[in-house]
């Protein structure tokens, strides 16, 4: 019997053997693609069948690749040849919310905005907030570590999940971390899945550590600059100066332009720079104000808003930086993210690339953590070999700043080559050991991350 | 050549086999000490220290114990007969504090508090507090996953460190984690370092995650109320509120009038229980107020003040509990953690458990988090049997609630019989494993957090 009349018998009409489904289970948001088609997409609806799933895919020795909304940016989800596609995007049900204990379970498929929607009608939200949050999971959201606008305020994924339900490589179901704001009891499981792109098991649930909502009003500033480094020292003064922004957002001129554009609002001045700062809470007012003095003081041209709509008006610039970027031809997005201090030398290094490589680099920045996004452009389906060569420069002047190859995407396959590169070969070798406890046979998401070819 | 005098040609005059020392590495806080005298103590200065020693280790295949500054509550770093301690006490230096980045790196021996002193001058703080900061090295307080009062508004050490340097068990050294606010570049090691109590390496150094100090004043509050379950309810209804303490203590009768005994204060009313609740930040005033109301409308008897003197003793108060009760006996502290909202049967279930084992068991809850501290008292060196069998009902009464057997203090060798319970045996056996990974011989704290017997 084949591995999909197998998955068939076992799971009957969740199997889905459609070339629409096959074809799209090929490819995430990176824009890359495997190599071809999948044996099959399991759309499971319970924790049973993915354990049904996981002992016939062992059974087989089947790969397996796990797969949310497809919403990724490094490939992690992308299922190729002679691999099981298996789909939580249908688990999507929020079994518990209990505002007492700042907690919710839930089931991975359940989209992100979906879930603040529903718990904003509780007066709490859970924060992570990727800019995909509209079209990404919760599952997803947690296998790559997501992080987003408010991270530096409020936190990444690993800041918010207090434990996760896991379906082993074999079937077997266990209950990781804890329902409490403390506990410390044996080794920390919870956080080594958080990021771990399929490789260790299949989420199936997780409870999720909630905040109030914020109450009083949320003020919004844009300050433009002359020059990328300008608005990078200016995002720099504010950290410097001690107060925290729930959102600071620079757009290099480049990014500022093309959405412009794409937006079809008036072109900005060129070679213009901007900050995006929100502040939110208690003291929004009074922060804005003296973010307003600093930024002023950096060179900046500031504008200031107290009205919530303007807000949303201004941010929705920088929001649009994705879809203004698929206008231009295929985007590679990178993710690197290096100490706050570093930004201004950061931009230094993505000019000299540009100019070393002959490309244009668009880069838009969570400047308020760090976290950066240049934006690779070219023609077609293939990766050229030169923007390969512009990214490695970017991943070794990054790691050379103190930063890391990946704020908050992920390595998925796009970047499992420059894997070592960043933890050394001991500790490589190390992580990869511990994903072959979780999973002896390499069935979960192979030739991904770990794989160094 | 012995082990001693391997390490002694190795080391030189930082071994040190004195009955003094040797002695005092026998036992840890919690009153539990070791079957006898390890071989030595190794001072080490430097990260090639500890590299050294566990390269003897290795060859020897001699069992390590490390150990900060021995204030552990659970046993974890207690050493005994055939095995090295491995102090790192010595190394503790301060190698950077960026304010910009909101970083510092640091050697494991320093003392929270004398951090915290050091850090203040650049008005900044590391968050965790545990009740030992004042004698608690950073280095244990990474190894336990240590808490504190102020966790459910600014976290715990997993929330609080970027990465950790780590000395394996063969001497090799790695780097885990990242300096930059986000980064998700393979498996999350350093929060699986944290909270591993000595079983995964030698922590040599750590990247701390820093916070600017909390500007504006801060409020304290004190309510009494005529029970236990009274007051755990107030807390409750505190949470439900939706406003957010800094600090928010629960102190039972028996905690209370021990206390007011050891400070000479006037003895509470019979039964009587107390919060202690303290706000910070720009709302500080505002949010005490809101505090006071609900309180009151929960049927406590509230005093507040904003004058931080005052406050101070206030709060002394909660902090002299471990000093009051070692007056009283031999102590077992324990430390479950449940969902907030379960407080109130906690309380209960420690009220049955004192009724059926002919036990008093004082108690005090960081009620802002729902970590619990029942005291068990005893005469003598050596947990009674009956003890145990209380202490035993009261872990399963946690876990019943959706609880842990430890909130903050670690399972060490105290709780080692009752981790598996909690964690089921697959997932007790994958931690082992992973355990192994790192430290294949298992000479890392043998007979610790892991040891079924």
């Amino acid at each position: 019997m084949t591995v999909v009349a197998a998955l068939q018998e076992a799971l009957g009409d969740i199997i889905d053997v459609t070339e629409e489904s096959l074809e799209a289970a090929r490819a995430d948001r990176s824009g890359h693609r495997s190599a071809g088609r999948p044996l099959a997409v399991v759309h499971a609806r319970t924790t049973a069948d993915v354990q049904r799933t996981m002992r016939i895919a062992t059974e087989t020795r089947t790969p397996v690749v796990v797969r949310g909304a497809g919403t990724g940016l490094a490939g992690a989800a992308n299922a190729g040849p002679g691999e099981i596609v298996l789909s939580t995007a249908r688990m999507d049900g929020i079994l518990e919310i209990r505002r007492d204990d700042l907690i919710a379970v839930v089931e991975p498929g359940i989209l992100n905005a979906d879930l603040n929607a529903r718990l904003a009608e509780e007066d709490v939200w859970w924060a992570p907030d990727p800019a995909s949050r509209d079209i990404s999971t919760v599952g997803g959201n947690i296998a790559t570590g997501a992080g987003g606008l408010l991270c530096a305020k409020y936190g990444v994924v690993r800041d918010a999940v207090l434990g996760v339900d896991i379906v082993l490589a074999d079937g077997r179901l266990l209950h990781l971390g804890h329902r409490s704001v403390k506990g410390v009891t044996g080794l920390d499981l919870t956080s080594l899945v958080i990021g771990s792109e399929g490789t260790l098991g299949v989420v199936v649930g997780a409870t999720l550590k909630l905040r109030r909502l914020v109450r009083g009003e949320t003020c919004t500033l844009t300050a433009l600059f002359p020059s990328v480094r300008a608005a990078a020292a200016g995002s720099a003064a504010v950290t410097a100066s001690g107060v925290q922004p729930a959102i600071m957002e620079l757009m290099d001129a480049t990014s500022l332009a093309s959405v412009h554009r794409h937006l079809g609002l008036p072109a900005p001045l060129l070679g213009a720079s901007q900050l995006t700062i929100r502040t939110d809470g208690p003291a929004a007012a009074a922060e804005a104000e003296s973010i307003a003095q600093t930024l002023q003081a950096a060179g900046g041209e500031v504008a200031l808003t107290r009205d919530a709509a303007e807000g949303e008006r201004l941010l929705a610039i920088r929001r649009s930086m994705h879809a203004a970027m698929a206008t231009l031809g295929t985007t590679l997005i990178e993710d690197v993210s290096v100490p706050r201090s570093a930004l201004p030398e950061m931009f230094d290094e993505i000019t000299r690339i540009e100019a070393r490589y002959g490309l244009t680099i668009p880069t838009v920045a969570h400047a308020g953590d760090g976290n950066l996004h240049p934006n690779f452009i070219f023609e077609g389906p293939e990766v050229p070999e030169r923007v390969w060569a512009a990214a490695d420069d970017l991943f070794r002047a990054a790691i050379r700043l103190g930063g890391t190859l990946t704020g908050e995407h992920g390595i998925g396959m796009l970047k499992s080559r420059w894997l070592a590169e960043e933890l050394g070969d001991d500790q490589w070798e190390l992580q990869r050991q511990i994903v072959r406890v979780f999973d002896p046979l390499g069935i979960l998401n192979p030739g991904k991350v770990f794989d160094r070819a």
